[in-house]
């Protein structure tokens, strides 16, 4: 059950999807050159592979427990997370100013990638102390900045994101914390947060929360939102933190997976002492929150991709070993590794194929990120930013959605070894199913893409990629042509239906799941149809043909026999709603 | 979490899907009336939900447990299993010379269906002992069926498959259990077998294991195997079943779900005293195993209807209890329950259409094996024959997929709930998982519907099936007839191509897969297309409105919306080997 970093595929997705040479051509990149880039792909992978994964299994089955308020981490998950901090890793894409290392965020995704496919429960810490870096460099005062930015992208500290209440899930707006003013600048927080990812752990020493509360005659809803810092340890006289703050974790999920990722239920202020600090303005909370949001959105997306992978891996290790029935047509019906059976085969090509698929879709989209923050304010900018806004939603629902399904065919490439828990395929298919769920439900990012996305600045940004897309059909190797025109064709025509003039919203929402799988399925054949025409350009030149080989042969999966069906999606992106109301809902 | 019997809807299929009357037209079935159809379905419904729902969640939770050889139930599942074989519910198919009630296997399909939802795990105890009862019913001597058939079929005494073993999973004929002669009649089994469900436990007096072995200088392979039943028990002396066998189980398996099904490895013959009876010839074990297993595959493919139908319902109770956010437009942004919105709503629509399209099928194939049993030699009988033969690895291969994807639907309706296990959600999901991989994995299924029964009689069967598909659609409802014919075609063009004359076997087993689920949307929008055609027409007689406006309603997303994935899958379906070996195998 090793992991193996995939880093000649990372490599090449970040050079073709994601047009590192771009990135590096950008002043705030400047310093990126290409051996800096094998050497953190390389040690990175190392790392994941080394400390994080073979604390997987361990993860999921002793997971984390609470005691009097201390939640415990298995045996070797402190340690881990100190080499993790003392490496450096937590830093790659943080601000130079505070301490990072200003690496793109598309390079620090594929490190990210393969922490979480090493061990997904593990990796949720570094990825919601990331959220919480977003929010603080983007809003924070220089105060606040100063005290928690720097330990947070050292790692030293490890950050979490507090929205959900039991009443307030989806509809953030609904939720009842309270902040009052304490006076001195600071703030009074009480109330109880469920569903805190690493809320609390041992193996920081201090847990920076982001909390959204409502301040003193705030209005109702999403407007009336306020984010504030609320650290478990706040400094003492000298300075040093180690006075505790009125918060604890009153509880832990126990939950279908992940199980080294305490889920906690958070009470703040049972003593009414719990001090805040609020991030940027008053009532700017859902501002800050939508920051923190989206890099996550993008982050959760990736580990779709990253569980894709280590199911794929595993499974294709245990095709390579298992020997089972003679292929068909061996006259001399010589027991075969299974792997030499079609329908196995087809597993894994699928699986490896999606993998890749979404892999280029989640570096595209954290690459455009990089480009809508440092590029000079423009035209090329605010495209960048559309570019980044409009895949966003579809990063994190297509790629979780698949990790979930990729997972699932992991177990049945194990056959009946894949239902025992002690494979660890199993331990995938429950770690996967999270992903669709939280960060905004993939039903939330369905909507986001139809709702808001696709009407931003007047729908330019979708037009502007179905034109890239097309103009690239004639440019990809000529055996994928039909078939990605067929799907770039889909996406225009759910796309100009679900935006046109005067489309009732909630026709609109009848189709967003449909459209927004529609949308992955295309962008991934694009985007691996790009890929697979620079592999042939590659070839020619005559090196590294193994992998360019495989390359083309995978996309070509991709493109040809899964593309397909973007263009079934499209009557169920059209049908509208009446469809879905013409069984009363009590009925139902 | 608790479950309601659908049985307006179970009733429903089998008059529309499985022409019930023309089931109690023939001789075998002439008492079975509507008033004892209403009953049974009525008071199996009212035991499933009554009786072996209450135990699902604990079944899970404690599971079976192993010690010193003895298997565990938790509390409740022997008394429960006892009013199960008091109310005769296990009796229901069998043949009335051997005590049973001679009811239709549609019907008792049904009740299956009732019993799985409520507790799969549990349901996996009778659903065995069905597939014994087979077995001895078509290949055992009078005397064997004298002494264990009638024990099976009151339930009194339940019933285990024996085929696996460590290096011989889908390769049966791999197998090394060994049988020799006793001199007496008997026979010695020796061997270890893994993977046995409800092998050892608690919940009845004596266990009836149905093993392959293989007697002295049998060939290779498959043609080596005969079968033997090895019962817990022998009789003593006075003929009571009194004196223990030596087999043991050794080990349980910790599996993903259905925890109170007891999955054993179990040892014969560790004392070289493991006494078998052989059922039907030397040599013939294959054939009765098919025997054995193909109506376990048709149960199987239930289980996954009926894990459907229950995260369906649990879901929609869900959706209609959880309030959050208000719809999309409304002016006052009243919170409503989230079955209102169209995302939710979509997803159980999809849940409800996919459920009772599979239900549809399932029970189709049921009635196929009915008139293949009860009707007089002739063209009619064999058609019929074909028919279900046709159908069996549709059923099991789609409807256990469409299981899984509904129980991963059922689970996103709960949001974050429903990754939290307490919710019960997740336990579907988990349980689900097992059907596409038992009973033969769906890939072997679609092997089997590809390699085989597609060409069974020169392709009659298929060929049947697609002109009555095409016939009918002229007469479904208007609104469904492009779709229908569309998934039509896509079956014929399919069937066509992977039966075409010299097709290699290894590109039909490339696209078997893709065309088994093909195959599985077709025949589902015919079925429920036809369901809502009898739906319309009922409603000209005013009679039923609620329900039969529901009946269409579902049927028409699933021809209008799920349906055109299957013209979607026929690239896949016919690209051949090739892409899938253009990696090699040590690259994957």
């Amino acid at each position: 059950m090793s992991y193996t970093a995939p880093i000649r595929d990372q490599r090449f997705a970040l050079e073709t999807s994601a047009d590192l040479a771009s990135l590096q051509a950008l002043d705030a990149f400047s310093a990126v050159d290409d051996d800096l880039v094998d050497a953190i792909l390389t040690e990175s992978g190392r790392f994941a592979a080394g400390v994080f994964a073979p604390l997987n299994r361990v993860g999921d089955q002793v997971g984390a427990t609470l005691k009097d308020g201390i939640v415990t981490l298995p045996d070797g998950f402190r340690e881990a997370y100190r080499q993790y901090v003392e490496g450096g890793w937590g830093s790659l894409g943080g601000a130079a100013e505070h301490g990072g290392q200003g690496l793109p965020f598309a390079l620090a995704t594929a490190c990210q990638e393969q922490l979480t496919s090493a061990n997904m429960a593990f990796s949720l810490c570094p990825m919601l102390t990331l959220g919480s870096i977003e929010a603080l460099t983007a809003h924070a005062s220089p105060h606040l900045q100063a005290t928690y930015l720097t330990r947070l992208i050292s790692g030293e500290w490890t950050g979490t994101m507090n929205l959900t209440e039991p009443q307030a899930g989806s509809d953030v707006g609904a939720l009842r914390t309270v902040a009052v003013p304490a006076g001195d600048g600071t703030w009074r927080i009480k109330g109880q947060k469920i569903y805190i990812t690493w809320g609390e752990h041992d193996v920081a020493d201090n847990i920076v929360h982001l909390v959204l509360a409502r301040t003193p005659d705030a209005p109702a809803g999403t407007k009336g939102i306020s984010l504030f810092v609320v650290p478990k340890f706040l400094p003492d006289e000298n300075g040093n933190f180690t006075k505790r703050n009125d918060l604890t974790c009153v509880g832990l999920e126990e939950k279908l997976g992940i199980h080294a990722s305490p889920t906690c239920t958070m009470s703040y202020g049972d003593n009414d002492a719990c001090t805040g600090f609020i991030v940027g303005e008053e009532l700017g909370g859902m501002r800050a929150m939508f920051t923190m949001m989206n890099h996550a959105r993008i982050n959760v997306g990736l580990q779709g991709v990253a569980i894709a992978e280590r199911a794929y891996q595993q499974a294709a290790r245990y095709a390579r070993e298992r020997v089972q029935s003679a292929k068909i047509g061996d006259p001399a019906r010589t027991p075969a590794p299974i792997i030499e059976h079609a329908d196995v085969r087809r597993m894994l090509m699928t699986m490896r194929a999606v993998t890749e698929g979404t892999r280029a879709l989640t570096y595209a989209n954290a690459a455009a990120v990089d480009r809508a923050h440092a590029l000079p304010e423009g035209d090329e900018r605010r495209a960048a930013k559309g570019r980044a806004d409009l895949l966003t939603p579809i990063t994190k629902a297509y790629a979780t959605d698949m990790g979930v399904e990729m997972a699932s065919l992991g177990v049945q490439v194990h056959g009946g070894m894949g239902y025992v828990e002690e494979t660890g395929a199993a331990q995938h298919y429950r770690d996967a199913r999270i992903a669709p769920i939280y960060e905004g439900t993939n039903g939330i990012q369905a909507l986001d893409l139809t709702g808001r996305k696709l009407n931003m600045d007047g729908g330019a940004h979708w037009r502007a990629l179905a034109e890239e897309m097309r103009a690239d059909v004639e440019r990809v190797p000529a055996a994928m042509r039909v078939a990605l025109a067929g799907a770039v064709q889909a996406f225009v025509d759910g796309a100009s239906w679900l935006s046109a003039e005067g489309r009732d919203p909630n026709d609109a929402a009848a189709g967003a799941q449909p459209f927004c799988r529609l949308a992955g399925h295309t962008i991934c054949a694009w985007l691996l149809a790009k890929q697979a025409g620079e592999a042939q350009r590659r070839l020619a030149d005559g090196k590294d043909e193994a992998f360019l080989t495989a390359k083309i042969a995978t996309a070509n999966v991709f493109v040809t026999q899964i593309a397909p069906q973007a263009a079934a999606l499209l009557p169920a992106v059209t049908a509208g709603q009446d469809p879905l109301y013409a069984v009363p809902g009590d009925m139902l």
